[in-house]
């Protein structure tokens, strides 16, 4: 890696999102459902289309051009790198739809709205909805090995490996079955912070590891940015647990004062608001000074999700 | 692929399954539910270990000694393909064992026996039974993707990408979805066939297939063995549905008579019963003749097992 300059002019987060958040729309809408039976498939697009914050996209993204940043790559190796990082947006992306279609469903949070639409069970029926989120992983690994020679082998294989294991039982399905296990359970901060290190802490630092993977960076960009994803997935989760509190469904978009009442424990019920409060700040710092050891030449879109993550109201 | 002399001397399926089968079931007692929260890991392991006969698996280990047999090829890379051959054969059957998982929770067949057992969602409740599904076809690609050097890169990719093809809405996913929105439809034979295609076939022709890529294989082997694992398909969902027919509960290990029952078109039921036995008996001559036409030095293994499924009683 050339020891470029470090770039620290601001970013502005909402054009910088837009434009690559449209490109992962579009990947989004030209790939899902293709190819799969007519009811599956509609269910498939209504689960992921036209919905979210896209973070986990956006974390792939970003950390794929800050690994890229100032690095001295051919455009050649600048296209497959991009061509690979838009691949592994959308495949998290799915991963992360199939886990909410499967959270809703009758037997797990039974949940009848998601994002002011009714959720892919309710809109197409049980086996549906469970055949609809089985198909969306399994896509994601397709996503992830196309045989066209667009994304060469080895990082296919790093690719599945990273998505693999943030989703699977020592990631995301881990962590959610904790969860579900420690319903009206009082959970020290210990094992609250191991349970969303899985259920949403994995697949966020995966995230940030499959952008990563993509390009090229040495082992100090490779540790750094790991501690950077490991601190946004518990930042989003402390987050979550004060807007649970904080702000009304209306804002949120889902049924605020949720956890309250099913007596989940959270970081606000652990630690109390202002402490909740004061533990994102310190995470947002920790999650600057990781960007700032990892010797990369721009990690403002990183930074920017940093902030906008600990900062958003919803 | 040198042109060694093909072996014609008969095999001992028996002895041949059980040498195999037991590397099989020691690698997914080993492996299976490890690192898991311990609730989620048991209802795993239930799902898979001790039960079923590891069909897909013996495919896959099968396709990878026919495709070795004769190869000059070093130890070394005789046993890479061994072990590739191993992980593929774990994971074939994880995707197998979270697909019996769902389908049998209440909001699909609502089946509460398997194999004589209570099914996961009786045993566990139906979100652990959800999650450990989910989990298990997040793990098989885990398991694809070692980080220890012992699987090439590429064949990794290879695998995943055969595996993600097979399992999802193109696949296995895809036939479910298609069953289940023809249930009390009059199918005609392509639209049946079509989702058998699908929903069994996929994974028992990909179960080949993925043997094929752990080991050297030419052009025309590689077509053989890919019309080899197509028929096979098709001859295990008509020996299935003439199964659910002629024989009784006791002996099937499930209910017998179900898909009349619940109005699922079958062979049987769109055919008549002599002429499925016929068909059946026509798919296995269609595999030996793909066998024959391979060019292997040894496809004993296979042909015993396509005599296996037309033959077997349960």
């Amino acid at each position: 890696m050339s020891a470029a300059p470090v770039v620290n002019s601001p970013i502005d987060l909402a054009s910088w999102s837009q434009r690559h958040l449209s490109r992962v729309e579009e990947a989004l809408s030209r790939w899902v459902g293709e190819g799969a039976p007519a009811g599956l498939g509609e269910a498939m697009r209504y689960a992921v289309l036209d919905g979210g914050k896209r973070l986990r996209p956006l974390l792939v993204l970003a950390a794929e051009e800050a690994v890229c940043s100032g690095a001295d790559i051919a455009a050649s190796a600048h296209a497959v790198s991009d061509g690979a990082a838009l691949r592994a947006a959308c495949a998290v992306e799915l991963i992360h739809a199939y886990s909410l279609v499967h959270d809703d469903m009758p037997c797990m949070d039974n949940d009848v709205l998601r994002r002011g639409k009714p959720t892919v069970h309710v809109q197409f029926g049980e086996a549906q909805a469970l055949l609809a989120g089985d198909a969306l992983q399994a896509f994601a690994f397709e996503l992830l090995t196309p045989d066209d020679g667009s994304v060469p082998a080895a990082m296919q294989a790093t690719l599945c490996r990273l998505l693999a294991r943030a989703a699977g039982s020592a990631g995301m399905a881990g962590g959610q079955a904790i969860d579900l296990a420690s319903v009206g359970l009082a959970l020290t901060e210990d094992q609250l912070r191991h349970m969303h290190r899985l259920k949403t802490g994995a697949l966020l630092q995966g995230s940030v590891m499959m952008g990563v993977a993509c390009g090229p960076a040495d082992a100090r960009a490779h540790e750094a940015l790991s501690d950077y994803g490991a601190v946004m997935g518990l930042a989003f989760q402390v987050v979550d647990d004060i807007l649970d509190v904080v702000a009304d469904s209306a804002t949120l978009g889902k049924t605020a004062g949720k956890d309250a009442a099913s007596d989940k424990p959270t970081y606000v019920s652990l630690l109390g608001l202002a402490p909740a409060q004061a533990y994102a700040r310190e995470l947002q710092v920790q999650a600057h000074a990781a960007l700032a050891r990892s010797g990369l030449a721009d990690t403002r879109a990183l930074a920017a999700l940093a902030d906008m993550v600990v900062d958003r109201t919803h």
